[in-house]
């Protein structure tokens, strides 16, 4: 009678340790918080083939230069978008004539001998830039005519990792002998949210699934069920789905991302708008305390609460003191951008006001009316117009476009003038760049932000920056004075004024000259820079 | 004889004066850049009716339920994206059993007086920034079948105010007495590049274009030179175009924009990465002057030349001396994320190195090993790992998710874990957030910023703020050494600590004790966040 008991002992260790080993298994998935289902690896190396240039404008000329029978429109070829752009000074025109438009060839602002190396490099970092921001869902897709598939074009997406149902996939085919529809993808898999019967489905849980019926309705009831689970994840992609049926082929894209988070500002609503609670002001100063303290005491004349921060890059700081002021130190002469950088930086309102420090706020410097145009419009940005002591007063509104120029980078064009006015708004237009006195939502401003290698004079260089980024209004009646640059001879020159000038005007040695074309050449790819 | 001539003198008159009016005319023409011809107002307003929640997703259910003969796969259907998440704590399962999960409920974190009010105004914002990010070319467009219109379904843009020619059109019927096509559009007007023979084209140069034949090769050839040129001016906008022919009809977009214009880097390339022309480490300090100098030592010990930035809001700033030391003081307890925005708005290299001011480098510091990853790969951010004086390290690598919650907001899940590792880094993974020793794209880091209004503990706020727009990786083999935040018995604490640790970790009473959930709550439009 011992032999079965025996026999039942190992039976119960084996039992009782596989339950345990089965415990622990549990407890460890749990306490990793499943980490061994992703246990995969995923290239995100930057590619080597570059990216074909204007890989998404299709070839028409030559699709069409076969054949005959008809004649091109100059007048409407002329105005056609160039992948070759030429930085020639246009002839023959008044404005060009008058030397009212220039040509600036960026390239030469480095020596001969460098030109051919910082051009390859220039290549490399554009081909990494590309990459990162485009996405098979920006190349270019034809939809075919008299094809049996119905499928999304646009407006497809899926969280990483996530699943959703694939809207509107059906085959309108009849009198087939059986209908058959693939779909393949190659970040995630497919799957269906219900069987329908006399529906064959093959490929369940995987890259690629096959669907197949007798009766047309069947198989488009289960086309309907089809669902997508994003498998590999990389932020920013997206995953080309083919489609196919008997002697027809589709694509269409899914584009994977997370939703980008919205950064709302909190503040609370009141009759008319509340500007200490909506908006800061930001200068950067340089030895002109006399300037600044003017600055300071206008603004107050008619906004005394509202905060103000002064970044500060002076040798020998003087502390400014006072309610809802912020000063900040910085290294001696880290300069202009940076300084506009910091300024920003340190701004918690939603929208921040730059202001000069030599600028003056006058009865007409209503930031009521700036804030105004912000919470009603699209608006990211809005300008106003500065005084000088001549009456005179400049918005400096100016448009800019891009032609692309190929290997040798793009050309940016700025004209003076503007898009259109702003619907209820009547002294405010759209355009890319405007004065130095302008209100604008703070984050978008951070996200543009002032290139600190720009040291003691730059204006533009933001407005290229964030050309594409920005949205940015001008409005002429929104008016503050500017400290006369005119120096009278009567008029003796204060010692910070000599000093400041000094400073600003006359370039330092170890300085280059020619910074900024740099910069336009090489950060922002431009082969030159031509104004109309 | 006198008459004619005097009937001839008038008629000179008037030439001259209309010959000088003329010139007039076109030199003003010119000096105003050609302003006049766009002289028209756009109506930029936030539209006042809502965006429907989840727009952009099919309601399949609806389109199914009517209908049999098919069963639910539940096991499908539970992984599918819902657009109205829970709060509630999951059971039963062994993680909230044993406490590893936890749900906050954000809008408890204001009084339930404000709540109904702080929602509606949450709910306006949101409209406003969803429709600054959203255009007509995130809507869900679907394919008809069996239309024998030809369309370019993704992949075309264009500059403000510039033309392309359409790509893909074609009309593929046969055996029709007459062939017609018609297209329209809402920003923008059509023509043709060339005239085809025995087409009749209406409506060039207007919203509205008609093209027709009675041969359809003709009409073909017509369609490849069928132009768009974008009259009216939205950043980032889209227009739908709607293409009809004989009983059907199909719909695209063209996008709308500006060229983001790159921000590249100008760096000598050289055997090696060379870490101080690439990399400036950045940190924030508060009192712990000795922590600080112990860090900088460390630093020096293995990087000598790489530019420290360090941001100071001590009461009374000791200044830090040094070669490639820069110090910026800010007004005092400005606090912890300000001074991370400060530090790093004055950044002038590619990237930058987040470290805390109690962290040590080590002989595993290895930068290099960083800036390899960031310049092979696509991402954005590489964390490291950070070792107590236990030895213990972590990488505190976390993914997170967001699900659509409608009207309440949506649902953050934070998990730890990651997505997936590196191809060719072994030790490096993607996720979403990571600790706080970082190198990063510097303006990505700008971009995302670091909410000043958090001042005294923050850390996963900023990698929310991120989400979206981050692609972030964490190595666990590039080590950095934490002073040990743990007191021995025998280790006196220095008079430093002692306060630091009074400002850091008892609240003072001005400060809002949930200040972070009314920022999760209202600035990222958040129901609740979970962690498991």
């Amino acid at each position: 009678m011992r032999r079965p008991v025996s026999r039942m002992r190992p039976l119960k260790k084996i039992a009782c340790t596989s339950l345990l080993v089965a415990v622990v298994i549990v407890v460890l998935c749990e306490l990793t918080g499943n980490k061994w289902q992703y246990r995969m690896a995923v290239d995100i190396h930057y590619r080597m083939e570059s990216i074909p240039y204007g890989q998404h404008d299709y070839e028409w000329r030559t699709t069409v230069l076969n054949g005959s029978m008809y004649r091109w429109k100059e007048s409407v070829v002329r105005q056609l978008t160039k992948k070759d752009c030429k930085c020639e000074k246009e002839e023959s025109s008044l404005r060009s004539l008058l030397n009212w438009s220039s040509v600036t060839e960026l390239e030469t602002a480095f020596n001969a001998a460098e030109r051919h190396e910082v051009k390859q490099r220039r290549e490399k970092e554009y081909q990494h830039f590309q990459q990162r921001m485009k996405t098979s869902a920006d190349a270019l897709l034809i939809a075919r005519a008299n094809s049996p598939l119905e499928y999304p074009i646009q407006g497809v997406e899926v969280r990483p990792l996530k699943s959703i149902v694939i809207p509107g996939l059906s085959l309108q085919a009849k009198y087939w002998r059986r209908y058959e529809v693939n779909v393949t993808a190659a970040l995630g898999t497919f799957d269906v949210a219900a069987e329908v019967d006399e529906v064959t489905v093959e490929g369940a849980g995987q890259m690629h699934l096959s669907l197949s019926s007798a009766q047309v309705d069947n198989l488009n009831r289960q086309l309907q069920f089809v669902t997508y689970t994003n498998t590999i994840f990389n932020p920013n992609t997206a995953d080309t789905v083919l489609l196919k049926t008997a002697g027809h082929q589709a694509a269409f894209t899914i584009k994977i991302r997370h939703p980008v988070i919205p950064k709302l500002y909190n503040v609370k609503s009141q009759s008319g708008y509340n500007v200490s609670a909506l908006v800061t002001v930001a200068t950067k100063t340089f030895l002109r305390y006399d300037k600044l303290r003017e600055l300071i005491s206008s603004i107050r004349r008619f906004y005394p609460t509202v905060t103000i921060v002064i970044a500060d890059d002076s040798s020998n700081p003087q502390k400014i003191e006072g309610p809802f002021i912020e000063q900040y130190f910085m290294p001696y002469r880290k300069g202009w951008f940076a300084g506009r950088n910091l300024a920003v930086s340190q701004v918690q309102t939603k929208y921040l006001l730059w202001v000069d420090d030599d600028f003056i706020f006058a009865s007409d410097t209503k930031l009521e009316k700036m804030v105004e145009i912000l919470e009603k419009t699209t608006l990211d940005m809005v300008g106003g117009s500065v005084r000088e002591v001549t009456q005179y007063s400049t918005t400096f509104q100016h448009t800019m476009s891009v032609e692309q120029g190929g290997k040798d980078g793009d050309c940016l064009t700025v004209r003076k003038g503007f898009y259109h006015e702003v619907e209820g708004f009547p002294n405010c237009v759209v355009a890319d760049a405007i004065v130095n006195f302008f209100m604008a939502r703070t984050n978008k401003v951070q996200q543009v932000g002032f290139d600190p290698l720009i040291a003691r004079q730059g204006h533009l260089e933001f407005f290229i920056d964030g050309l594409g980024l920005l949205h940015v209004g001008s409005c002429s009646d929104i008016k503050v004075d500017h400290a006369s640059k005119i120096v009278m001879p009567w008029t003796r020159q204060s010692e910070s004024d000599r000093l400041y000038k000094g400073f600003r005007y006359i370039q330092p040695v170890e300085e280059d000259g020619r910074l900024q074309e740099k910069l336009l050449y090489f950060k922002n790819r431009l082969k030159c820079m031509k104004s109309k």
